[in-house]
């Protein structure tokens, strides 16, 4: 076959493989097991992948909460067979993997112990593109001389114009960041819109671009190809079996499109289908489907609310049988987020937003319910809003207080060395302090269970298949 | 939010809906009824589509052989509940609606009836792309005034190239033709390949342009984009529920890519939303599973083999408890293509190639045996082979047998004459004549069927649901 675009102006593009992270918290409730990934672990590290996401986002918790598993201990074993890949984290910035803000000294030293174990590349994100959260995370990771991927997360507003990207992005690039990733975790961006975007962004910008869409409704590929043409230089992708749906889109496919033009992706097609048969099988061996695009996720296209969270809040309404007053909340949602100043819908801002429109219909009166979550929102403890928010539902939630204009962290004291004592004795490592003082009941529980088990069995005889029943099932979108 | 691409160049995208023939024949085994399509139609007809194809292909056969309908009842119900939109069906040139030649009479006749029947576009294509098989069928649509489009079927060969297709178009404009179809049934057509074949077309052409692609391994989006952004006019999707897989991209997700851009399709999202709906809901109660893109459909990536095609070869081979020799036929089906002039694989000829790659595999030896289907397209009597056949293979194939050079049709005689006497007693109508010429065995026992229920209950008492068990699974790919 000929080249249909010239290859004199050659442009390779990279490849992000999230299979072992971002694909199975967003089709298998992220619960794919350490056993499962160390078959394949030492083929996908001979693909040419750019980099592995293997850690970091919903893994850490559901590791500990849902598979007896260690994190660190996963961490270590991907970093133990893999030679030639980049691995890679999502951090949450001020939420490291957690859902709250944690006092800085946890946000270094989870870093500094991440490094340690086999982070190659953090990606750092902050719920609302608030600088101020990623800059304690941004400083750890270049305190170890690791790649530092700095993120604007996408969504659609009248703030969020391409001069709020541009700008967002130069802020990050002052800060010394060494590449800029574009978070479209709802599957919003449409390619169009990416071409200007990116476009823009890369005629300010001195530092590789990354694209990082979910499939959902379907646009992702032609985002990642309009995004290519306009100057994106890696992309995120899964194998097939555990992409498409609410995962990324295969790389499968990209490779095929790409192939024999100026952006071949050079990867090898049937090492690829060899990797994608191996996690077919595990697939059928676990039980978990194939991502499809539901109309729910499609509805999307109509009024912005991601599927994820469609999906959440008609069992939450229908838990009030009040199932028929779905269309009412997505009305709603919409007035609810320009009252609070267009956060972007995504974990925990999503719930912040979904959860007051419910009230807000149900009770037929907005805002005669303030959730208390809504209001530390608006008493600035998730960080500045894109927006102003609007000053009557503000004077109804805090009345006249003043909203704090500092970092939230600034606020939290350092907590480390005040939990040593705490579970001193089931620590094994200094790594179980840090998971402690993320979840503290969850580590607790974990590290207990730990050493009950080898006081019984001994250290390599670990009883096998004990999982704690799921308490709850969270809504993960990142 | 704004418009991405300035509007002053509006080119808004027209739409064909194949929910109701392509899509169910690639997902549903062409079982949709005719009962499911009547509660939607009127709403399908509100839309604003260029066309809805409703007709033909595989529907004809399998109306009779497994759903106990009459085609050509369904044909004039739903053209009596659409007064908006073209009713478009597809037309297997001298094929008609079946799988072999049929004599010129029964061709003509057929598009007669279907044009009086409902029918305001005929798609028209030939496996091999011999315009000498679709002229009659051509002919006979202009004659009685309806839309003749025009079809290249795409596929991959060192002969199909941008100017084997620019040739074979300006072939079909100068007969006359108003539409040109470009038919990737396998989805294979890649998006810059697209972009070079139809940028050439679309400088030669006078005509409007209509790319039809098949979603498999994910790239008919990608494609379909810049195949827009390089002159087609009309796109081929599906309603979501029945998109992906082995059908059409689907609709909702094209709107809402081009919705604020120049190609915008100017459909209604909700509308959309609420006939998928429908559509998602029938699916679940005839227990019909999603498309989705096996890795299968992906192979057909690095070897060309169409994902259907494996599936098929993949039994085949099992049930001769040879299931581990499927590579050794992969490997071996471009070698027997070569052999056999390049032929599209697409029915018939997809199984004609299948067969032969099997036979030199298992049996040890190339061509050691050579199926009659083979010595008979050898012979010339599928049409012209796009290439020159292979000398050796043809000497074994007929020995010194010179192939036919006419078309394959001048060789048939006239036949509804003689059969009016055969089926006269259960005929009630001329169509009746046509759905036995063109399935004597099948229409009989229809036919037959249909005489006894009514001399039993009466004209308005037919027994429901005595569905004919199906006997075999044909592979349907077009
Ligand atoms: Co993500
Ligand atoms: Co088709």
């Amino acid at each position: 076959m000929s080249s249909e675009v010239e290859k004199n102006e050659q442009r390779k593009i990279k490849v992000t493989d999230t299979t072992l992270r971002d694909a199975h918290q967003s089709l298998w409730a992220t619960r794919m097991r350490t056993e499962d990934m160390l078959p394949i672990i030492g083929k996908m590290d001979e693909v040419g992948y750019h980099s592995l996401e293997v850690w970091g986002g919903a893994t850490f918790d559901v590791c500990m909460r849902y598979l007896d598993e260690d994190p660190w201990e996963r961490l270590r074993l991907l970093d133990s067979y893999t030679n030639n890949t980049n691995l890679q984290m999502l951090l949450r910035a001020q939420n490291v993997v957690g859902y709250k803000h944690y006092p800085d000294d946890v946000v270094r030293e989870f870093v500094y112990k991440a490094a340690e174990n086999g982070i190659d590349i953090f990606r750092i994100f902050d719920a609302l593109n608030d600088v101020r959260n990623m800059q304690t995370a941004i400083e750890a990771v270049q305190e170890t001389g690791k790649h530092v991927q700095a993120t604007v997360v996408y969504t659609v507003s009248p703030v969020h114009t391409i001069e709020h990207y541009i700008e967002t992005a130069m802020e990050l690039q002052e800060m010394g960041v060494d590449s800029l990733c574009i978070k479209d975790m709802a599957g919003l961006l449409k390619p169009y819109r990416a071409e200007k975007l990116i476009s823009a962004l890369d005629e300010k910008l001195d530092m590789p671009i990354e694209l990082h869409s979910h499939y959902i409704g379907g646009m992702a590929m032609t985002t990642y190809l309009k995004g290519i043409e306009s100057g994106v230089d890696i992309i995120d992708t899964a194998t097939a079996s555990l992409a498409f749906g609410s995962s990324q889109p295969p790389i499968e496919t990209m490779t095929a499109i790409f192939e024999d033009t100026k952006y071949d992706t050079e990867l090898d097609l049937d090492l690829l289908f060899e990797i994608d048969s191996y996690f077919e099988r595990v697939r059928r061996k676990r039980g978990f489907s194939r991502g499809v695009t539901k109309i729910t996720d499609m509805q999307t296209f109509s009024h912005q609310v991601p599927g994820g969270m469609i999906s959440n809040l008609v069992s939450q309404l229908e838990d009030q049988d009040a199932g028929d007053r779905i269309h009412d909340v997505l009305e709603e949602i919409p007035k609810v987020r320009e009252d609070l100043g267009y956060p972007p819908l995504v974990t925990p801002t999503s719930q912040i937003v979904g959860t007051q429109a419910v009230f807000n219909v149900l009770l037929g009166e907005r805002y005669k319910v303030i959730p208390d979550e809504v209001k530390s929102y608006i008493r600035g403890y998730y960080g500045q809003p894109p927006a102003e928010i609007d000053p009557e539902v503000q004077k109804k939630a805090i009345g006249d207080e003043e909203p704090i204009t500092c970092r939230p962290a600034d606020l939290l004291d350092p907590t480390l060395d005040d939990i040593k004592d705490e579970i001193e004795r089931y620590a094994e490592k200094e790594e179980d302090y840090l998971s402690y003082a993320l979840f503290p009941q969850v580590a607790l529980k974990f590290l207990k269970e730990r050493k009950k088990e080898k006081d019984i069995f001994g250290e390599d005889n670990k009883e096998e298949g004990h999982t704690k029943e799921a308490n709850e099932e969270m809504e993960l979108t990142d």
